[in-house]
């Protein structure tokens, strides 16, 4: 537990949240501040962050419990569309430094679901640049 | 193989894509529309859609190759942050129905990486309605 994380105090009990969804390494709770209603955070018990700092196992229970909160926010909110969405770094927007998923309920009348400004590259060798910066950095982490 | 998906597509060899990592079951490629220069998409190779549609095991597989990203976006771009984030369904945003994660490379200069709202609740009765129909939705998948 970090004494300094929201996250961890809600985990240990110390904060309240209103969950959803709890397991022996994961839980799930409502965001106080919603995108949309019944947008839902699914985090590790075990403090953790950014995703690059998060073990694969503790990674592969959170998707799978992600899941089961966009099929129940599908069903139980009837939901057209959900986002599953995670920053990491203040540059991406994230807030808390304690690895949470955004599971966020839309609506076919949910307006800028993504705020999406599709870019573009000057040419094929420019996007290849890109590329090769990626792949030759790619490591087992 | 679907064999009206672009995505399956790329799997095959069928259609062209920049692709920056490739192991048995997972491939990540270049967006050519790009959010930010460097915008990397991670798919499976066998056709799934959506998130609830896909294994869990697909899934585990799809985080740790997105983790390995989000690490050389990092590294090789010296993105200051980074986005994960993944749409099911039109009404959150998806255009090709194959399940894919976008990576977004994000910088300390980057605007509106969220075009994030927060809302509210009129009050916590009104959040825990919205909780307990998700929790009384949630189900093994």
């Amino acid at each position: 537990m970090n004494n300094d994380c929201i996250f961890c105090k809600i985990c240990a009990g110390e904060l309240p949240a209103t969950k959803v969804y709890e397991d022996q390494d994961v839980i799930a709770f409502m965001d106080i501040a919603p995108v949309s209603k019944g947008h839902t955070l699914v985090i590790p018990k075990e403090h953790s962050d950014p995703i690059t700092g998060t073990p694969d196992e503790t990674l592969a229970k959170l998707i799978a419990v992600a899941k089961k909160i966009v099929d129940a926010q599908i069903r139980g909110l009837d939901a057209d569309g959900v986002n599953v969405t995670q920053a990491n770094g203040k540059a991406a927007g994230q807030i808390i430094p304690h690895i949470h998923f955004h599971i966020i309920p839309r609506y076919n009348t949910s307006e800028n679901t993504k705020n999406w400004v599709p870019g573009k590259y000057e040419n094929q060798d420019e996007m290849q640049k890109f590329a090769d910066k990626i792949k030759n950095s790619i490591r087992n982490i």
